[in-house]
C-alpha cells in the first residue's frame, strides 16, 4: 500500500546495488514504471527533488544571461538528417510520428532526441548581424531516445531535461560558453547535490554526435561506478553550416556563427540517490531534500500526547520563519497512527536529514533528541533555541554529505600504469583509475574490451606527466580517467 | 532584424483584429512559426510571460495541497480507447508514433492529447484504501492535438499546459475539487493577468469528452469575442470504472473513486495579448510584465549624456531593493544607440507599463517624466522618491488594467430575449449576450447555426429568472451566456 511505509527491508546495497537502487526508487515513492515501455512516472517525492535541482540550475542559467524559450517536440525527418554525424548518432533511437489527424503524414516527424537540428533551422532569420549575437537560449522540455535497456531515472525512453543552445560571433566566445555551461553543472552537482565531480574533455569516441568536442562532469556512485552528470558541447560551425545560418560581422563579411549546446537531465535524480544512499535508503543533502526536518512525537498516554503536542506546537511556530540555504525551512510533523520505529524507518528510507524525537521526558527537560540521518548521530537539543540553530546545522550537514562523497571517491581512485593492473583493479575493487593513454581510439577500445571500463574524460586538472600508454606503450602526456560507467 | 525594434507600423486593431494579433505576436518577438506545421516557437519575451503565469498558478496549486508529478508523453492505443466518449472526442486530433528504435511498434502510441487515460491506468496500484485519498496531482507538460487551423498561442498543434488530476472517496469531495481548480484559474486570470472572467457550467454539447460536467472561465477579448480561459471537469467514476480503480472505503466496501481534471495552457498568453492590447501593441499588467519599468535616457551632447547617466545610475541603485506584488522590481535602462522615439515605440509595442524619460533638464530639476502605457498619462516625478513609490504605482496600474477590461466587458454585454435580437446584436455589435434558453441541445445548435455564437457557459451568478427560450419559447430558468468565441 502506498501510504503505509517501507514495508519489508530493502535489498542490501552491499549485496546487490541495482536491486537496492530499484527498491529505494520504488519504496521511497520516487518513480514508478508506466504502461509504456521504458517510460517512467515521476511521483511527488521524486518530482520535488527534480524541481529543487531544476530551479537551482535555472537560477544559474538566467544569472549568466540565458533566456528560456520553447521549440517544438517534433523534428521533421529532413531537418534531422541535415547534419550527417548527428543523424547517424541519433537515428537508431528515434521514435517517429507517421500519422496524425487521421492521415499518413507526408513527412515523418521525429520526437526530438535533442533539439540542435530544429533550432539551427529556426534561428536562421533571427541571426542577421553580429548585433544579434550572442544568442543565449535554454529549453526545459522532454526528449525521447528509444533505449533497449532502461532503468528508472538513469536511462529511460523519455526523460526531462534542460538543453541550452547558444550562437556566437567567434570561436573563442563559443569556447567560453562551453565552460559557462559546465560550470553551472559543477555548481549544481557539488554545491546543491553535494556530489563531487571530475571535469574534463570526452575522448573522440565519447563525444556528442555532431560536436567538435564535448566536456563533461563525472561523478562516482556508492558502488564506485562512474556516472556522467552533465555535458557541454562545442558544436563549432557544424549545425550553422548545415542550416546555412550566416551573420554580417563587424568586418562586413558574412560568416557562420559558432554554436554550443549543453544538457542536464532527470538522470541526476538517479545520481543523487546513488551518490549518497546507504543500507537504510536515501541520504539527501538538505538543499535538495523535500523535507529537511521531520518531527516524530512519542507518547503512550493521552496525557503525554497533550504535553508533547503543546511543545511541538510551540516549536512549529518558531520554525515558520526559518530560512535555509535553499529557502524557507521544509519540515513535517508525523502524527500518523504508527509506531515511532515505523516512522523512523519511513523517513530514513526517504533520506530526511534531521529527525527530531519529542517525548514526555524530553518535554519536561525542554528538549528533543535530534538524529542525523547520515551517521545516526544523536544529540539532545533545547527546543527553545533549535529554530535559530537549524540553518547552520543544515549547512554543516550539507557539507558533511559532500565531504563523505569526496572521501569515498578519494579512497576509490587509483593511479595505475598497466592494462593488467587496471583490469585487476576494475574487476576486484572497481572505482576510478587514472592511467596514461596515447590518445588513440584503438587503445581506448582495447581497454574497454578487456575491462568494461571506458575513458570517462580527460580531466582538466590532470597534470602534465610524461608516461607510456597502458596499451601500446606510446607516449602519453597525462593520465586520463577510466571507469565502468552507468 | 530581430534586435532593431518594431519596424513599420503594425496592422490596426480596429481594422483587422487577427492581423493586429499576428503582428503583435511576431513583432514583439513573443512567438514564431516553426518548420513543423501548426507548432510554435516561444521566444524569450513570450516565454517570460508564460513563466510568470505558470509560477503564479503553481503557487496556487501547491498551496491547495496538490503535488507536481510526471506521466509519460505516450498513451498506448488500447488505453486511450478504454473510455468511449473520451476516445471519440480526441481520436481525430491524435498524432501517432508507429515506429521507434528502427522497428514498427506492436501497439501504436498516441502523443498525449491529455492524460486522463494513462493516469487512471497508472494509479490503480496506489489507490487501495480510503487512506490513499484524496490523491491530488498536477502535471506541467506538453500535449499535442492535430488542429487544422492554427494561430500562435491560441490554437497550436502542440501546446504547453498544466493538467491537474485528482481522485476522491466521495462525489461531494470531487465536486469541491472542481471548484478549487476553477478558483485557481479565476485568481490567476483576474488577480494576475487582470482579465475579468465569467465562471459557469458548460452545456452538455461543450463539455469535456468523458466528463460528467465541465466548468469554465470565459473572458472577453478586445474584439468583444469570448475566449475560454480554463476548464475544470468532474469526471465522476468514468475513468475509474474504465481502468477498474477500486478502493476499500471506511465501510469496508470496495468502491470506484471519483475523479476530476483541470487544465490551463499557453493559450492564456494569447488571451493576455487580446484582452488588453491596443493600437500601439501589447498592454501588459505589471504582475506579468517581463519589464515593469523601462528607463529611456535623453541627451544630445556628451556633457548631457554624462549628467543623465549619473542621475540614472543613482536611481538604479535605489531600484535594486524594490519589491512589487510579483517579486523584485523588473526594470531595464535602454542605452541602445537609437532615437528616444524609436525606443518609445519599441517598449510600447512590448507593453511595458511605465516608461521613465530622463533628460538633462529633468536631471537639473531632480526629476524624470513618467509615462503610463495604458493611457499615455505623463507626469513629472522626483527621482529621489520614485523607488519608494513604484510598488503602489504598479499596483494602481494593475488595478487600472483590470478595471478597463471590466468596463469594456460591461459596455459590450447585453441582455436580450429573442433570436432576432441576438443575431442582430452579435452581427452588428459583437459582444456577450445573456439570453434565456430552455436547455435543449437543439435550441443551442439553432442559435449557433443562425449566428455563429455558442453557449459559452451557464454563469454561476446568473439569477433565477423565469423566461422563454429564445428559440422555441419553452420555459427557461435563467439566462445563459452566448458569444462568438476563439
Amino acid at each position: 500500500m502506498s501510504t503505509t511505509g517501507p514495508g519489508p527491508t530493502i535489498t542490501s546495497q552491499a549485496d546487490d546495488f541495482p536491486g537496492w537502487y530499484n527498491d529505494v526508487v520504488r519504496r521511497a515513492e520516487l518513480a514508478d514504471y508506466s504502461p509504456v515501455r521504458g517510460c517512467m512516472i515521476i511521483r511527488p517525492y521524486g518530482y520535488a527533488i527534480w524541481e529543487s535541482m531544476r530551479d537551482e540550475l535555472d537560477r544559474h542559467i538566467k544569472r549568466t544571461g540565458h533566456s528560456n524559450v520553447y521549440f517544438p517536440l517534433f523534428v521533421p525527418k529532413s531537418l534531422l538528417e541535415k547534419e550527417a554525424e548527428h543523424v547517424e548518432g541519433f537515428d537508431p533511437q528515434v521514435a517517429w510520428v507517421t500519422r496524425a489527424g487521421g492521415k499518413e503524414l507526408d513527412e515523418w516527424l521525429a520526437i526530438r532526441p535533442t533539439s540542435e537540428a530544429i533550432i539551427a533551422d529556426s534561428v536562421k532569420d533571427w541571426i542577421q548581424s553580429y548585433r544579434d549575437l550572442p544568442l543565449l537560449m535554454n529549453l526545459w522540455n522532454n526528449v525521447v531516445r528509444w533505449e533497449l535497456r532502461t532503468r528508472l531515472f538513469l536511462r529511460t525512453a523519455e526523460f526531462l531535461w534542460q538543453e541550452a543552445h547558444t550562437f556566437h560571433a567567434t570561436e573563442a566566445e563559443a569556447a567560453a560558453e562551453v565552460d559557462t555551461g559546465l560550470e553551472a553543472y559543477r555548481a549544481v552537482a557539488e554545491d546543491w547535490l553535494a556530489i563531487p565531480v571530475v571535469q574534463g574533455r570526452k575522448s573522440e569516441g565519447e563525444k556528442f554526435p555532431g560536436a567538435v568536442y564535448s566536456h563533461s562532469i563525472e561523478a562516482m556512485m556508492r558502488d564506485t561506478k562512474a556516472l556522467q552528470a552533465g555535458t557541454s558541447h562545442m558544436l563549432g560551425q557544424n549545425f550553422a553550416k548545415a542550416a546555412d545560418i550566416r551573420f554580417l560581422d563587424r568586418d562586413n563579411e558574412r560568416k557562420h556563427p559558432w554554436g554550443t549546446s549543453w544538457g542536464f537531465s532527470t538522470r541526476m535524480v538517479g545520481a543523487t540517490i546513488m551518490a549518497h544512499g546507504d543500507e537504510a535508503g536515501l541520504v539527501l543533502p538538505p538543499n535538495v531534500a523535500p523535507f529537511q526536518v521531520v518531527i516524530v512525537p512519542i507518547f503512550r498516554s493521552e496525557e503525554d500526547r497533550v504535553k508533547v503536542a503543546a511543545a511541538i506546537e510551540q516549536l512549529e511556530a518558531s520554525l515558520a520563519d526559518v530560512v535555509t540555504a535553499s529557502g524557507p525551512l521544509r519540515w513535517k510533523t508525523d502524527w500518523r497512527e504508527e509506531t515511532p520505529g515505523f516512522k523512523y524507518n519511513h523517513w530514513e528510507l526517504r533520506g530526511v536529514p534531521l529527525r527530531l524525537e519529542v517525548g514526555p521526558r524530553d518535554v519536561a527537560a525542554g528538549q528533543g533528541v535530534l538524529v542525523r540521518r547520515i551517521d545516526r548521530h544523536k544529540e539532545p537539543v533545547p527546543l527553545a533555541s533549535l529554530a535559530a540553530e537549524l540553518p547552520e546545522r543544515l549547512a554543516t550537514y550539507q557539507q558533511a554529505v559532500f565531504q563523505r562523497a569526496l572521501d569515498f571517491r578519494a579512497a576509490n581512485t587509483r593511479s595505475l600504469d598497466t592494462l593488467d593492473a587496471l583490469r585487476e583493479s576494475i574487476e576486484v575493487e572497481g572505482g576510478f583509475v587514472m592511467a596514461p593513454w596515447c590518445g588513440s581510439p584503438e587503445c581506448e577500445q582495447a581497454v574497454n574490451e578487456a575491462t568494461g571500463a571506458t575513458i570517462r574524460c580527460i580531466p582538466f586538472d590532470s597534470p602534465d606527466e610524461a608516461g607510456r600508454c597502458l596499451v601500446d606503450g606510446r607516449p602519453s602526456e597525462r593520465r586520463v580517467l577510466f571507469a565502468r560507467a552507468y
